[in-house]
């Protein structure tokens, strides 16, 4: 006995979602087609929409359906400023702070070469390009705090500052309202070496 | 910034998948438009073609692509024998023992007064009718040996039997291959219970 081929084929196109193996793919083929057909009209809705309406912006390389996308077309932006970020989603975490008013740039990764992913599959000469405009001075790399996000920045702050450019990195330290003695040893370590003097009215 | 309204759509029709939440719903939405668009419309056509062509077998309620499927169909099947399990997944698993020659009623689903599923959800009255269609002789319970699958089988048993039908259970016991220091106590006590006597040629 064989579960029906739609069945199966729909099985098949779960799993090659990112963490996806059999039996998950299995759980959501079941759920659709016993708990909500409806849902399974509206995915398959969705993929089609967002596959033939998404594409990346011309200068920032973030998912949009415009040419350039609304962030980077805005009047109200610092195009001097600009944070470098892996994905869409970290860039959306910036904005939710409230607290960056430049522009953006997405890679869309990070370099790892061991899963052949290099400087091209990052889009590095388009950021070296849009880095370059005269108009930004200063370069935010914003990639994660993981080796390969680590080693990313690296690799790009060395091509932008050959360029002229300043580079920064987001501030590593302690986080916000945790106890010390649950910040593991290298935070702290990192934040010793960075420490700040404290200014007269308490601010760091 | 938000995110372009077909990525958000495509996230939110993610997140009606079983244990997917906002950030898993997003990475599946990131990860096809980003590096497997051909999986995206893969996804949609067999979504589309699951949707359209999956019913549920008329004898077995088993997912299928015709009104009665092949197992139910088949000649060089048992009739006299039906095992109950809780989905189309748990069939297979018994399918793939090879071990097992009768027929099937898949309940997709087990009772659970606390999710409002009851005797109708599980389609206890379809199951009465096929097991008194007077060939069945014998139902096998094969529901998970969970809390719900136990309650569930306890129920449905009693039903059974009132019809005259002789009901059993999948044994309980420990599993092959284990060793027992690693078994946990009830499953060992259970095993105590039901121990068999051991015939001269060593079977059991």
């Amino acid at each position: 006995m064989k579960a029906p081929a739609p069945l199966e084929a729909l099985t098949a196109a779960f799993k090659r979602l990112p963490g996806v193996g059999t039996k998950t793919a299995q759980r959501y083929a079941y759920h659709l087609l016993q708990h909500d057909r409806e849902g399974a009209v509206l995915l398959a809705r969705a993929l089609a929409e967002a596959g033939e309406r998404i594409r990346h912006c011309a200068r920032c390389n973030t998912f949009t359906e415009l040419e350039v996308c609304e962030t980077c077309s805005s009047p109200r932006r610092d195009p001097a400023l600009l944070c470098v970020v892996e994905t869409p989603a970290d860039q959306l975490t910036i904005e939710h702070t409230l607290s960056y008013r430049g522009l953006y740039f997405v890679l869309m990764g990070r370099l790892s070469p061991l899963d052949g992913i290099g400087p091209r599959q990052i889009g590095l000469d388009r950021l070296l390009a849009r880095a370059s405009d005269g108009v930004v001075r200063e370069v935010i790399l914003a990639t994660n705090f993981t080796q390969e996000g680590e080693a990313t920045a690296h690799y790009i702050g060395g091509m932008l500052r050959a360029r002229g450019l300043r580079v920064t990195r987001l501030a590593r330290g302690v986080p916000v309202g945790s106890e010390l003695e649950y910040v593991d040893p290298s935070t702290i370590a990192q934040a010793l070496r960075d420490r700040r003097t404290v200014s007269e009215d308490g601010d760091a």
